[in-house]
């Protein structure tokens, strides 16, 4: 078996080692002995290319883990020292844990659960433990949001304000929606045992592209809202309203900032092939259905 | 040269007719004789699948220009007939032209320029009149969303509003500023004769991703827009107000979800690999320079 085979998720043996199907067995195949020079070349720069692009990954992935922390620091910072903390009990304390959950469960947790299959030292193992965690992520990304909505929807009863009537509302609540769907879907198409593998090959691009469509409507959602609350709170014409950029304008603008940023960042990890666990990638025509693997 | 190096833009020579480059190419090699019964299956089972992405192509190629016409309708429509109409003399009607303009341009003229090379009808033809439709399309969404900037920058200014504080206008001015870079960006790197290939194909990707990134702030800067502008408006607690959802903010909540439905499509076309120019490929190894092949 070749080595690009074993890369594109080739038919796998019990032995394979996980070395084999790391993203850098390259460098070790090169040393096999019985090639030309012309072939070691090429596998010596196929191996650099390869290098350079975990390199650039794990730089992406880096990325990422820092602006989803920056992120949830932000919010956190914001509604504990500018809008007074926390509560539950129908006040605009009780609103506050609605930002906070939004950005930490359906962008910061949702969008870390979205990448985890992208890293590398992922790939040579049993996929079973990853599509456990991708999935737990998920649902915890999830009721965090829902917690979110509880906490707006309790806020807005309490104040007798109508719920679902802005465009904001509308789409974070169908970010929600299409949320859950996605985890059902996602649950029903790829770790129940007896979906067939002809429909995990056709779900399996539509649960890719589904996802970043979801987190583009959470980053919009995530926008609207903090951009509202904004010109909720800083009203008037003192220096502490909004068109004055006092100091709590600057860290919730920031805020949005680094949503639309790890959102891009998220995005650019799920859109490179390159990164796409080999047995995913689109251009492996002999798909490997993923319980098979899982149980190998 | 097979089927495939033609689809995947293998080294083309002039004696090329458009049709051997057209996706449906594979339908008539199957006639070509010499083949035997499972290369004819393979040849048959290839063409079923080329021309069902093709029709599923121009189902979503439709459904983006539908989507974009009725996001020019309704803005239009919103601020015609609810926001009193447009002028240029620093009044609320000067303002209205900026989501007027910022949609027609940024997001629906952009999406349009955006997906105009995965049309397969240009695949086959010389690519220099498509590379200046798409600069053109793009340089009228730049100019349309840069007179839409002056409309609210004049109105402000008017008004003794300071710019340029609120989040929207941040998401939407580094929109802007990022379009304005990958457009110089472009047409230094793909439309200027002197460019180095090696630089093309290290751009091109770069160049698509980050088109992706300013549709994606553009979508975020018009929900928030369109929010605030009907919090702005609606205001009191009248039958009037956002929260009855009156006939005007259905219309612009409609708008917002019209605009994020443009997009998503937009980005699903960007998206899949199948859709591709088969010169633009990433899996295409033997990248043939772009002028290098308009000149043929």
């Amino acid at each position: 078996m070749s080595v690009q085979q074993k890369q594109r998720g080739g038919p796998s043996s019990p032995s394979c080692s996980s070395a084999d199907t790391l993203p850098l067995s390259h460098l070790n195949t090169a040393e096999s002995g019985s090639e030309s020079p012309a072939e070691l070349e090429k596998h010596e720069s196929s191996a650099v290319s390869t290098m350079r692009s975990v390199v650039l990954f794990y730089l992406c992935f880096l990325l990422c883990l820092c602006l989803g922390v920056a992120c949830v620091v932000c919010v956190s910072l914001w509604n504990t020292r500018w809008r007074g903390g926390f509560a539950w009990n129908g006040s605009a304390l009780q609103f506050n844990w609605h930002p906070v959950l939004m950005t930490t469960g359906l962008v910061v947790l949702y969008g870390y659960g979205a990448v985890l299959y992208r890293v590398p030292l992922t790939w040579g193992q049993n996929k079973l433990p990853w599509k456990l965690l991708h999935a737990s992520l998920m649902l915890l990304a999830f009721i965090l949001s829902v917690v979110g909505l509880c906490a707006v929807f309790d806020f807005h009863n309490a104040k007798n304000t109508p719920n679902l009537y802005s465009l904001h509302s509308w789409i974070g609540i169908s970010a929600v929606a299409l949320f859950a769907l996605q985890w059902v879907g996602g649950m029903a198409g790829f770790l129940l045992p007896w979906t067939p593998v002809s429909f995990r090959k056709l779900l399996k691009p539509t649960h890719v592209w589904f996802g970043g469509s979801i987190l583009t409507l959470s980053i919009a959602a995530c926008i609207s809202g903090i951009n509202e609350k904004l010109f909720f709170v800083l009203k008037g014409n003192t220096s502490a309203s909004y068109g004055q950029l006092p100091p709590e304008a600057l860290l919730a603008n920031s805020l949005g900032v680094l949503i639309v940023a790890f959102g891009l960042v998220v995005l650019k990890i799920l859109s490179n092939p390159k990164w796409q666990r080999p047995d995913s990638r689109p251009e492996n025509t002999a798909y490997s259905p993923l319980l098979q693997e899982d149980n190998e």
